[in-house]
């Protein structure tokens, strides 16, 4: 029997509006905390291709932290298991820019989905001669299918100015010699990969090939079956922080978050769906994105448990 | 097409043959000390029934933290999502007994599956009137189709005897008011639970309901739907302790692992599989029945994720 | 120039009244919990034998943690320098009844001034064959030069019904294999050493052996000169918890704090002095006895620095 | 009776010579990494002027962190008590260049003596219009009457290029806004000032206002004899990091060591002392300059306590 997704997320645009208002903007990233809190956008798209949306779909915004996902297969790609030598991938039952952690840990980041992680994973691409200058960028717009996505340079210099956390953290891992490259060649690409501005439909493009084993919309491989099914499985156990427990028991699907207000999440061999709305909770999830997934998967009664 | 789970169980018998040797038998429960490192069986129950076993696969062992899924599932029959308000549902990036995260966490612990959470919930399904006298065990032998399913009184002595950390545990959970009945009355409780001796075909049957969405073998419905998806999920992302991202990683099942050396894994809408070798990893979880699993995840091509 | 003691304690207290309301009565042992704010006793006793006091200095009080220091002199006398191989004498850096550091230092406690200290060395006196059976009690008579002096049994009850994180870290200490005696016999000491009721006179009489370098007011020799030397640094790195710094800082004495509002503090060579009022900083030590001990030091212009 | 000093410092040089071998060199700043274990010097000065050395007592050395004093001298005498709004000085219980205390409590160090306590002082300093260029040098300098004292660039440049850890705990400062000038501006003169060369010699002549109650050897006020008491406070609290109880416990002076083997030690109203053994004990303090410091207040049967 076909699910009637339209129908579904016309339902769920509706019933979420009363939090839209609850949640909290970022603050800390200048052109971020300036977003209304009303916006809200939701798209699903099959593994045969069907596309379903409501709201605002087609806006662009701050992917942020969903970029790690790009980041860690991009890796994957470039240096296959190797990667696992410089990075867990355990759940960090703690914040995902926690120092203590790091240095109780010495240096060894818990996942490649807190901002330690995503900063070893990319020291680890511009180690490799075969990143090319954009190292990600053409990567994404050709999973999206999209040549007109590109970084949002005021975002990046935000972060810039503002991610005095983050050059802590780069420092400390150079301190345990985790980190190879120059410390600014390796944030600055960080924070570029951070600003990406990408619209739920762009996103539900692009991840399919965590939904189909590892074949993207043009049929390429991107990952083999096995590595798609370990980013799964990282994006469950470490993809929403230090809520991936309570994500899990009420959603039920692989995801990731981004303190943009957006979050994927993927139903392998189903589909990947998509959400954003910029008002946080306060572990720093969209609060009405996550209520979104969670009647996706309550209504469809499919999740991967 | 039909998949030949019992060559699979042969082939991964012989696999994991040189890792026996390897693990470490939990020392702290004497008569677990006992245990040779040589054991191993391995049994498969698909939702259609069929069981194929290896090994020693109708050997009973002491199931030990694997009995927390009992628990979790008896104590959401009794009280529903009450018992969220005492216990939360997050991985907790630490050891199973640690002490300073539940201080730091003001004596609510990270989850059902660390001892800590185990205690709160065994001191809930004390609370309930309808918990009848064995609290579990005629649940246990229900689910397990089988009547002569006990517990191992001189386990469940020994680890009375040996249970010091556990009673601080207890202790610091009543200096939260996270405790209502008597500290003993709690810990003997619990101490019988974790001797439940079962063997691998017991347990394959006895998890059958987390695999059907609900009913177990005999056709009773033990949980909703969502409820298992519940218990899934926390399962996946709590079941072995501070391995569980590796274990999501590399096995990609819910799963539930004791110091007895069993492991419990299930695919839902497909299969339980439960596996016993008495050697340990150096964070808890069977050695070659870890192996055992992913082996089983990479050549039926079949996991969560 | 003889100092005019009795001048300068009749101006302090005039000078601290309006604190005495501020500070919070400690709540969780409920006979300490009704004692008023409005309390206020102080006493000073030169190595001469002179005694100046102000206030409610006859009135007993419970001296709880100030036990502390009677304990560790006996354990001194008993066992000499073995007693560091199961406590450390290092300021903790954490609140006294911390699990986690306990934990995290594998049960060797920070310093014999916070509680898990203080269980191991009352374990390691009732480990002597000489101890006798009231351990301590005729000590601190023979000291205070008082044989009315006892045990609040009524305290020691409350404490014993409410002391359920002691408990905790007595086990926890019992895991860790630094706890020899059953834990219920050290408890029940430990409660009555801390019961202890005695007032400020009493309490400057008996710690006379900390400023003149071991003989107590019946000229008895107590301790060496060197162990006097080691109690009394201890009482400046670990007398009063996480406030031992700020305490250096403003009073510059070696002093020992309780949760019933009295505080030692010793001039060695010079004096004792002795305060109680009631009402507690958070950090647990008494808010006006802390005060009028700093302008004490202030007053006299003497301290160890 | 008059003490003879020098008979007692030749026995002490005897006494600690099997030690100098046993100690582990700093190695992670290069040029401190090449010097000899076998290194031995010490001086002390009483208040009189008297001044006695044995062994290599004018020979210069990297005084490190024992220009923490320095450091904090000065701030004190700019800025007066406005300095603990931005510092704290309790004990750490923790290393020196802790990351994760200093997450744990908002950024705000335990206290000056340690790497971020420093940080925040010298920040403070640059802050002070009457800093002068030279910030510190010329004051220290003056007072250990002897213009030739200079840093050692070598040292600083070293220490700037290996001291990823102090950089990240200068952005950790920043990000809780404990930082107001750029990062590199205080951190060059923090490795600068940790640069400094002295002797044994020099040490215990400019040190001497710390014994006088804030004269120095010219005769000019330092500072008032409350900020002498109170720097003295801190040094017995914080002087030796984490061994500050075992060092009150074993030395009962107020004191401050270095990773360039040298320990200052004041002993109020007779005497300063200073040693340097480049041989270090496990948690970063000079092994025969701290059992040379223990012999000194036993034979001499004189320290605060």
């Amino acid at each position: 029997m076909a699910m009637n997704y339209q129908e579904i997320l016309e339902d769920i645009r509706v019933e979420v509006q009363p939090l839209l208002k609850k949640g909290k903007v970022a603050d800390y990233i200048p052109p971020l905390a300036g977003r209304s809190l009303l916006h809200f956008g939701m798209s699903l798209r099959t593994i045969q291709g069907e596309t379903y949306s409501v709201g605002e779909a087609c806006e662009r915004f701050s992917i942020q932290s969903i970029a790690k996902v790009f980041n860690l297969t991009r890796a994957m790609q470039l240096h296959g298991d190797r990667i696992w030598k410089r990075v867990n991938r355990e759940p960090s039952g703690a914040g995902f820019n926690s120092l203590g952690q790091l240095e109780a840990e010495s240096g060894i980041p818990r996942n490649p989905m807190i901002n330690a992680g995503a900063l070893v994973i990319m020291d680890m691409i511009l180690n490799h001669a075969d990143a090319g200058e954009d190292l990600i960028l053409d990567k994404v717009r050709a999973l999206a299918a999209d040549e007109s996505i590109n970084y949002d340079l005021m975002v990046a210099e935000a972060e810039n100015d503002t991610g005095h956390r983050n050059r802590a953290m780069a420092w400390l891992l150079k301190a345990y010699r985790n980190l190879d490259n120059p410390i600014e060649r390796v944030l600055q690409a960080y924070f570029r990969l951070c600003s990406l501005a990408m619209s739920c439909e762009d996103l539900v493009t692009a991840f399919q090939y965590l939904a189909t084993g590892g074949t993207d919309v043009h049929g390429e491989i991107i990952a083999t079956s096995e590595q798609v099914k370990r980013i799964n499985a990282i994006m469950l156990t470490c993809g929403v922080y230090d809520e991936a427990g309570d994500f899990a028991f009420r959603v039920g699907l692989p995801t990731k978050s981004g303190v943009g207000g957006g979050i994927v999440a993927v139903l392998p061999g189903q589909y990947v769906a998509a959400v954003w709305s910029p008002g946080l909770s306060p572990k720093g999830n969209s609060l009405a994105g996550t209520r979104a997934l969670e009647l996706l998967t309550t209504r469809t009664t499919g999740s991967i448990f």
